[in-house]
């Protein structure tokens, strides 16, 4: 990844990204902005809404290019560099990590399941014009029909948990095919006539994902919208595009986990105050304290080791492209799948525990630490983790990969 | 307990409150009350602050004068009775339950602290006057100090965590003699000249226990408002003071543990949808829901009847009075240690896991469902579980008693 | 239980046993036994086989008519109080409590399953002739059929885990009516021609439970020895059977608890040093040795508490008699559901984890204090407890009451 | 590894050891003699003792040469490769795998202690001579004394836990200068006279390791023996040691957990029955038995990359030589300590839940099943977990490194 590097026509962007250096790694990008976006995480967590000037900042960053080949106008990156800036952001700020991790699920969205003219120029253009892509898929929620008018297909009808439609450019949108009940997946613009989108997330975690519903009334998707050759979940490298969805789940979790962390640390060593029955000097001689830290790095580091081990996997997978086989794929989706119930698991554990170590002081509500705890849980309902580890039981005891879906 | 009713001057009470037949229990009357906290609870954790009308509705109920023995006024329950009518309030407002809890507290302060005189006074003024008592003892902030001025001692400095302070109408209160650092408790009238109570308590969980900070400016304290015959944790008996403590706390934390539990009932039975990889109709057929709901009612029958055994052994030991030997409330102390520890580890358990069966939708904002996680947080750190487990294993290995503290 | 005492023939007794009080209440007398059966156990696990000087013991002890009311001959002991006796056992020797345990369990069956006229009648020769009873009823091996040969049935096949069964004067049998697939349950002498009691019993765990296979080669069975009225689970009375043989095994699972609980203690205040990092003086002042003192003995108190509870429910609904009602029934099912999963997980943990704070020398072979973690993870296989769980969560979830069965 | 091949003396080697290819990698050469100890570790593990046939087939495999450098004879591993063998050994027989792990540690001990002139010489005639090495180096045993006697010293008193010393040629020993209190280490032939290895080793778990106790009287050691240049923990690279030691028990316990997850899958995809109440056709398809063989892969997974990323640090350690630093054999330590923990803990878990997967029938006495639960549960005390984690937490709150010791 050393070769990556940034070329931001600083013009219009805000005056703390504009210092930039131009030859600045994407990580070391993604660090700056995340130490900007964490100032203002617990403010902008009781606001809601939509993070417009973070979302700005990511887009004259650059990095919502990061994922796109460098012949493309992107910055080239593999995906265990995309999701390693996942995770930096996520430890600053969940939501904006979540919308940022998504649109670029949605680029690789257009890669695996359209053609190569469809991709090749929604990639330039995300480069050239700073798009940023929103959710509008959910596979889950039928009620989105597509009736055939000929020459085009007319969209109508609702889905729910649209993370980061709002404000985007462009939309990846799912529906059913009104006659042949087919399952259709196409690429539009957001500003197209009919798309409604609501401001209505308002939940207790994750709550700047604007994660709200999209209503499509009579929306007109041309044929050459519709990313159907070779088609959603069409080949095992099409079905790659689930495990890259869980893959930036984990490392969001994982973010979380590390964010909840080092606001336990920050307490623990500056605030909290030893135990009068601990008859120690200070809390970090506590053993009961310090045996709770052992648990918390050795949680985090089993995910970590888990993650970035499949991070490696799905760079291999992906390089394979239609050559990939479904045992390779297979590989790949248990390896996401261990790393995914190891972040979501130690990252829970955590979030509770940490105020066990941090001291009542930290419950204060301006400081907010409970969001970790909120925006963990509420997106680690995603898909159930009971069934993501039935699934690695499968293997486990009858060696069968997970069967692909859109959830495994 | 079949002999308690209450007798209600029902000019003054509320609406639904004056409809109480007179011959009503105590948990009738508290179910009641219970029903009605409950419809406002999320609304009220939201603004925080002093939930005056249910304290009023607390105080027309006569539940203020529950513990108190009829001879003086009370409606003379049973500490199980107390206990059981703390647990169905937390289990509709855990804040209201807390400063009820801690209100008659400070009356059984008064009751092994004081003399007969003095709390034979207090008892008949708090059921005369419906009295609610709010509590200033923190023994672990040592900024008070009472300075001796000849017929009066004069108290300065401050005190944090007073939970139910505000809208109180006496205080226990606690400072360190200025000259010989005795521990000094006192019963005095929350309007007292100099006693300023700040309203500045806006933490993450148990919001409306007004659980802020008191400023004591040359408050003149009376000799005969010293608690200080037999005084602070002076035999046995007195020492009953930190496990009634400890034991409330158990009931407030298996109330919300209910609470949690049923919400999420009826999100599984109402909302949730089945996991389309269960290939079952319902979530009630899910085999792994089932589980996590059989897990969860194993840990709460765990708690509940260890926290009935703890709270019978806490009346027997109440009834023994200043006969009471070290060894009983060495007994009693490990019965509440118990239930305590295991109130706190399912509860916690279940408010974070109860999404994992409620499904998605019950993050949904407006429901506030996170609220029985952040007050059962908040509320666990009160002293550490984990030198309450070490006590626990103090006498496990050794049979040692846990030494008495306003802890222990 | 204060008027029960035992009057035994002492002529025939063993030496230690002579020597008990006419009046010594029948859990003294366990200790006692149990006290001796202790110095031998760790031998005997080794040895495996019939222990039959300690089943001659408990002959003669008069423990065997423990249950049986003392109208018709017996010691007219409660349900707690048999269940009581069986942990006692258990701690000094699980294999000894769990023939014991059976044998009540055997009775019971023929209280519940038969007539008044076959009930009596055993009762009173079981006392009479100190009958020990094994169990040959295995629901799930289905290989004994009954053909009907007109006066009387001839029983053909084979059961597996007919735990007791050697070395006993009557047996509890289950068959399959040839014709009618029926299922029938007997009492016949062990003896009875054509009975073949194999000695083939030699698992990892209680060893000397005899649990092996038993042959019936056209044993002739009259039709008065079959319990068919009112007969199996054909009533919620009758269903009481398979919840008295769960409460025997969450005693005996308690028993074992304890006794690894009490070998541990033993060894970390005898003979465990404390390790050098701890820069503790003594293994008593180990802040992790004490912490896992704490949660073993949690872990003990919650499960004792369940499964007291669970007794005192299982003899209020025995008293019942056939007014039991179905929802009576569900109610004590429940109770004992929950005694029994906290039994065996807190069990198994203190049976693997006593060796953390026990220290290395606890593994020396001819202690065989491994035999707690073998005999408690053998007997709770009995049945899954996976499904008990399950059970617990369909009343958690939906408050049905676990279908009657041999299991539940 | 690809390059290291065995060059046996084939004339001196059991028969189907014989039939090696020339150029057989060593895992490859590992599997083969593992699949041979697999079939009679049970029969073994039932007879405890020296498994002699097993060690001389260990030494002529040629793998007792594993770990040195090829230009002093030996294959030239890597630790990567090393620690593979002994997690494949492991896997089919933990005590051969431990005196086999244990002689790689000593000949570390001489390459880090000693001087040049001593381990070229030591590695030399290992190769040569096929030697294998046992361990009397115990630290916690101060009970040897080494008196100066001139031109050599005289070791005389016990060592206990001594792995492998019977049946070895060489040993390492340890002891404290009988006047400066010096901890000396030496190399010295196991046959030296006044060395009596007592057959002292019955306990239940690793029972073919003969970990019992030795004694020295009046041994005469030369100063050339003695490891004093650089000596023992003397350098951060020195202080390797004990970091190649706990890497050794983090595969030692891996290879225990793999091979009760495959004596599990066994059992339940060829011996099991489904439970009644699971409704299904066959084990396979159980919804519990499905989640717990997830469980078990997901705690297996995480074990194996934290150790195998463990066994990548110490290669690139032990590349630095002399060079190593404080900081970089500080991070190497946390990572094995990680390792370890998760091996250890996965380990234990699976040990005892197979069983609840593999059906009661697994239990049976000639499987000697449990005997995974005993060489695990015996082993994982060679130093206390909490130690261990506490060692963790003091890094993950304060930064800082574990302190060097022959444990951390």
């Amino acid at each position: 990844m050393a070769s990556i590097s940034l070329s931001l026509p600083l013009a219009e962007t805000p005056e703390d990204i504009r210092s930039i250096p131009q030859d600045e790694s994407p990580l070391s990008v993604a660090r700056r902005l995340a130490e900007r976006f964490a100032r203002t995480a617990a403010e902008r967590d009781l606001r809601g809404g939509t993070p417009k000037a973070e979302r700005d900042a990511l887009r004259a960053s650059g990095l919502l290019a990061l994922s796109i080949p460098t012949v493309h106008g992107g910055l080239g990156a593999d995906w265990r560099t995309t999701l390693d800036v996942v995770r930096v952001l996520a430890c600053a700020d969940s939501s904006l990590a979540h919308v940022f991790g998504f649109h670029h699920l949605m680029l690789a969205t257009a890669r695996l399941f359209g053609s190569r003219e469809q991709w090749q120029a929604l990639f330039e253009q995300t480069s050239r014009h700073r798009w940023f892509w929103g959710n509008a898929l959910n596979p889950l929620d039928e009620r989105t029909l597509a009736h055939p008018r000929g020459a085009w297909l007319e969209f109508s009808g609702q889905k729910s948990f649209c993370s980061g439609a709002l404000d985007s450019e462009m939309l990846i949108v799912s529906a059913r095919h009104a006659d042949t009940r087919t399952f259709l997946v196409a690429a539009v613009p957001t500003q197209r006539s009919g798309i409604a989108i609501a401001d209505d997330w308002n939940n207790f975690g994750q709550r700047q994902t604007d994660s709200g519903s999209v209503t499509f009334e009579r929306v007109r998707v041309e044929h050459h919208e519709i990313l159907s050759n070779p088609g959603p979940l069409s080949s095992p490298f099409a079905c790659l595009r689930p495990l890259i969805a869980q893959l930036i789940l984990t490392n969001i979790y994982l973010g979380i986990g590390e964010a909840a962390f080092e606001d336990a640390r920050h307490y623990t060593l500056n605030e909290a105050r030893p135990w009068p029955a601990s008859k120690v000097a200070s809390t970090g001689e506590d053993p009961y304290i310090l045996s709770q830290y052992g648990e918390f790095w050795l949680g985090l580091e089993a995910a970590r080791t888990l993650a970035d081990r499949a991070a490696a996997g799905l760079d291999k997978a992906w390089s394979r492209d239609t050559r990939l086989t479904a045992t390779e794929r297979g590989e790949v989706a248990l390896a996401i799948a261990s790393a995914k119930v190891a972040a979501a698991q130690t990252g829970l554990d955590i979030c509770t525990r940490m105020f066990d170590v941090a001291g009542a002081r930290a419950t204060h509500g301006e400081l907010r630490l409970d969001r970790h705890w909120r925006n963990l849980r509420t997106h680690t309902l995603h898909d159930p983790l009971a069934y993501k580890i039935r699934e690695i039981g499968e293997w486990a005891l009858k060696r069968t990969y997970p069967s692909p879906s859109f959830y495994s």
